[in-house]
């Protein structure tokens, strides 16, 4: 194939002009660029890369209403989402624009020498974060703008100083090249090498494979689904040079109902729920798809009204008709699940459109059936009904890594909830108290990872500031000259507003 | 095998009491144990977790001169290296105990709730790390004290809040139960579960596969041969949950006879570097194996005061025959190598000592021939002469990933000295100038770690305090009621001395 078409998501049909498909060679061309670029990005002081940061942001919101239009034909999404991700990406810009004045990412540290210390003097040592080297990403079909082609992936691979390659989602190819084209012009614009950010597209997994191959690329972001993540990952483990895949990739994000929360509002819960469920036709890598609680009327009263609700619910466009069809059949396979029990379904979907579907089962079914726990990608969610707390427990702790657990109580309900939160701790990376998981914040403190096989990694997240760790690594300078020293390392440096550990002592600069 | 001896290293014969081998059903229940007492563990307050870290420091102190026996019979070293090397490992212990005072390790970040913000409000979001879970960790040879049983993996996931099963190196399973003993003291003494540090023994590599391919084992502390560190890493991403690796395994460490500096002390440098190759028979992960330069008098006065010293060193006792009989294997492979060339061998060691030995070879011949640039752990090195500038940095540029890389120089040197490092710091964790790769200083700002194949994952160090970010995770709570945040995350927690990074901005206690 030389050339492919991209697809609106309402029709399923050819939208737009073709696009000549990257090869191999492009492949390799693009990640030789990034290579040669490095050295000169990652040299860039830091109010110059924060600038270019926020000048991608400029040159994104400068898109306006092409580029909306692009995003709700490609992906079936509403206006209002096209129009909050757009500020969610150029909020994350510069959020991280900030991150890098502020030099805490550096995470600078300096051990003083003693030269008179016995038996032996100590040097002096000076530690630095670097970028890890060119990074590939590939970008999320579920969120065009905030977690594909300028999403969180690139914008903290870009802010540790790494060159980016992104493979564009193939579901929509002419958001990602028009957002491509944003960046580029702001390198350009900031006078940096164009091998700093380079698009590949195309709709074949050797493209993706080739880019993870290739021997200048040294660390891979990825959103997706777990056959895709793993087998990125299993490419990137067996190269001669190991490198890391942050791949985040399935979760059910369990929503415990906790007796007294569901005793006082189980109706209200019940709406709330098919609300968070049924938002942007569930596809959200925190849709809540399994909801844990001990049986009473509380619950009764929970399931009919999320019952009722999913009833009502309208089939929505779904991204591309793979993932209706995807969806399609996870739920076939769900209801065919020995001793599940459907509590709701609303009218069915199309050839580009997935309907809501509630399910039910006890935890003795579901402990006996892992399928039970596995994310159907869409509007679907299984409610689990636990006898007792420690059944509740029981199926807490044979749960795999999540992304989100979700408490609802009330202060009736605290005692039980210190009990599971310990459990809660080992299985996800973020634990939220009466509210849904759908909806994460851009902030420092957000978690948006967890343990396997949320994501390949639970030492990072993929949201907020800290995912620009995933992109460093240290190194020591041991008695280097002044001059031979990173400057932010040298003596004159101090008071330029970043913090230091000297001599194990936090400085804030 | 149900047991096992420790061989003296001298002697090569079998020495003190026999040991019962442990098995799969050991590694199980130890495993078992480590689960059930994390909860409990990582629930430790700081400093009755710094407590229990200095308490095993003193535990292995009070031991004395048995440990100092027994560590000198089963590794063969030198009683100022058993003294210092105990000093070294309670001094590590008791920094860690610090560095969990300090609470910088939590990484607490807290953003707090705009509930006025426009169009969504923002909720209350607050951020710690949190341990990984049971640790297993992997003792070196070469260091029987501070890499291993209660060595730097040990003390930095113990300090991370992980409990800790080790596979005691077969090499000193003498001291290695003492230390292991002590540390049981320590637990008990402190009042935790026995499951916080667990020891087993035996000479198996089944032994060790059990261990990383059992379910409650987080994380894997490695340090030795790249094979060791190669096969467990490919158990750990072949299990059902694949867990990191962080394997500290092989490095020639190149150092680099600037010109100026070569001229003014060719000779004095040759001799140094003697010293530094033959210290403790070679036997160091940061053994100066590859010396690189250009040609001239310089470098003739260099290699002339080296060999002549090479060739006046005694054979030294090697850790193990086995130690001993891989050395000599790969002495004799490099001098077999086409082109390399013999400068000066010391006395042939036997079958447990190892002679000293000085290769050179040409740049264009270390291009053509890997093996020339791999590790052979002793006191081998080879010189690399290369004809200019730009041979120099083709050599650097092929060079695999290392623990370090030293620059000998002087002023005059530090324009080419400024060109070849941004080479280096892409290559190496630690760069160093004007001394010895062997010494590697236990304080904040060092890096012991570096890019594929030195270690098997560069965004840490394995010493140094920064070692404990290896056994750690974030977490995020968003808003949960004040009495079920974990206690530092709290509000009335500020001001406890542990930084945190409030709305994005560093704030020191």
């Amino acid at each position: 194939m030389t050339e492919f078409r991209s697809v609106a998501a309402a029709s399923g049909e050819a939208y737009g002009d073709a696009f000549a498909v990257h090869g191999p060679e492009d492949v390799a061309k693009a990640c030789a660029a990034a290579a040669a670029a490095f050295d000169t990005y990652r040299a860039t002081d830091r109010e110059t890369r924060a600038a270019f940061l926020e000048r991608i942001a400029d040159e994104i919101q400068a898109l306006g209403e092409p580029l909306f239009e692009a995003y709700m034909t490609e992906s079936g999404l509403p206006r209002g989402r096209a129009e909050g991700e757009c500020g969610r990406t150029c909020g994350q810009l510069r959020m991280f624009a900030g991150v890098v004045r502020k030099g805490q990412w550096l995470q600078m540290r300096i051990d003083p020498a003693m030269p008179d210390r016995a038996p032996l003097p100590r040097p002096d040592l000076r530690l630095r974060m670097i970028p890890v080297g060119p990074v590939a990403v590939f970008g999320a079909s579920n969120f065009p703008l905030a977690f594909s082609t300028a999403g969180g992936d690139t914008a903290s691979a870009l802010a540790a100083g790494c060159p980016v390659v992104v493979k564009g989602h193939p579901a929509h190819p002419i958001t990602g090249s028009m957002i491509a084209q944003a960046i580029s012009k702001a390198v350009a614009d900031s006078g940096l090498p164009e091998g700093v950010f380079q698009h590949l597209v195309g709709p074949s997994n050797e493209l993706g494979a080739a880019l993870v191959q290739n021997p200048n690329i040294m660390a891979v972001g990825f959103t997706g689904s777990r056959a895709g993540g793993l087998a990125l990952t299993k490419l990137a483990q067996a190269r001669e040079v190991p490198i890391p895949v942050y791949a985040e990739m399935s979760a059910v994000n369990p929503v415990l109902l906790l007796p007294e929360a569901l005793k006082a509002r189980g109706e209200a819960l019940g709406n709330a729920f098919v609300g968070s469920l049924c938002m942007s036709a569930g596809q959200f890598c925190t849709n809540p798809g399994l909801v844990l609680a001990i049986e009473g009327e509380g619950l009764d009263a929970f399931l009919a009204a999320a019952g009722g609700a999913v009833s009502e619910a309208k089939p929505q466009t779904m991204l591309t008709t793979g993932i209706a069809a995807a969806y399609a059949k996870g739920v076939e396979k769900l209801s065919a699940a020995p001793g599940i029990e459907q509590v709701a379904k609303g009218e069915e979907g199309t050839r580009t459109t997935g309907g809501a579907v509630l399910f039910k089962a006890t935890a003795e079914q579901f402990l006996a059936d892992k399928a039970l726990g596995e994310e159907v990608f869409g509007a679907s969610s299984v409610v689990v009904v636990c006898k007792d707390e420690a059944e509740l427990k029981t199926v807490l702790e044979g749960l795999e890594g999540q992304l989100t657990a979700t408490l609802h109580m009330d202060e009736a309900d605290e005692a039980l909830a210190s009990r599971v939160l310990p459990v809660l701790e080992r299985k996800v990376g973020r634990i939220l108290a009466n509210g849904w998981p759908t909806g994460v914040e851009v902030c420092h403190a957000m978690v948006h990872g967890g343990p396997f096989p949320s994501t390949t990694d639970p030492r990072s997240t993929s949201v907020g500031s800290l995912a620009i760790d995933r992109f460093l690594r240290p190194v020591s300078y041991q008695n280097l000259a002044q001059g031979l020293l990173p400057p932010e390392l040298r003596d004159d440096a101090k008071g330029d507003g970043a913090p230091r550990l000297i001599d194990g002592t936090l400085t804030l600069n």
